[in-house]
């Protein structure tokens, strides 16, 4: 099983694919989509999204996990971030890929076993647990393979749960 | 010249397409698109987003004017909002159409001639620059065809301003 990881942005998206075989991942390609300041935001929209469309179109993952938005309460930088989240969850959706979304605290959780974990510490946990030889730069892209991550154990504990329900 | 006026939501967004010749108003279609609760975030985007395409496809506007966020201190309901709004601006932006944002006091202004205008206020001047024979509803498409007119004035003061500075 393939898994996108997303970490929303409107300046700096990041992605992350990772497989999932048992309980061995992998990771496919990861980075970040990043978009001009100084340009309308309908245009670095556009460049989100048709990105996002193009990246899976070439990987093409079988379930995405997307980081939920958690609300500082500057709601001013928080409605960019929102807006171009709408635009990747919509090429998600209009490929037909289930989507699953993680709040951060989820997200530690699950990679570091810590709800409330650092950001290094999630970031070396990423690095170990994907066996990469640094942390992916910018931040950004570590806490998409992190949201990966989360996904790839969430799908796990569902499946062992099921098999417990059925017996 | 057509102008196509945009109340953002997830729940039900707001459109009206107006017909501006001059200083004539004439209104060509407005309703809404409206999305149903207790359905996945993604597929309510998805449907915002492809009504919004086969609007802008039938009716063909030359503008959009869309109103700009406004927050309230609640930014749990104000972010599935700008997911919309980021899909809302993804199908216009697609389509190469210009797009101009009016805060709410902008847009009062520009219909009742007072930014602090009550509702009541915008939705009888609407009414009555449009020659409609009632306020419409829900409030979201007097909001839009409000946007839409706010947009029209917008222009007619532009091409004056244009004018006087090219004597």
């Amino acid at each position: 099983m393939r898994i996108l990881g997303i970490d929303p942005g409107l300046a700096i998206v990041g992605f992350g694919f990772v497989d999932k075989e048992g309980n061995k991942l992998t990771p496919v390609q990861y980075g970040s989509i990043q978009t001009k300041a100084h340009t309308p935001e309908e245009e670095r929209l556009r460049d989100v999204y048709e990105s996002m469309v193009q990246l899976i179109d070439k990987y093409k993952p079988d379930q995405v996990g997307v980081e939920k938005l958690y609300f500082s309460r500057n709601v001013t930088t928080a409605l960019p971030v929102a807006q171009a989240r709408g635009v990747l969850l919509l090429a998600a959706v209009q490929k037909g890929i289930p989507i699953a979304e993680y709040t951060p605290m989820m997200v530690k959780q699950a990679v570091v076993g810590y709800g409330k974990a650092e950001k290094k510490q999630v970031q070396e946990m990423v690095k170990l647990l994907l066996k990469l030889s640094a942390v992916p730069k910018p931040d950004d892209v570590a806490d998409a393979l992190a949201v990966a991550i989360c996904h790839a154990h969430s799908v796990s504990l569902n499946s062992k749960l099921n098999g417990v329900l059925r017996k």
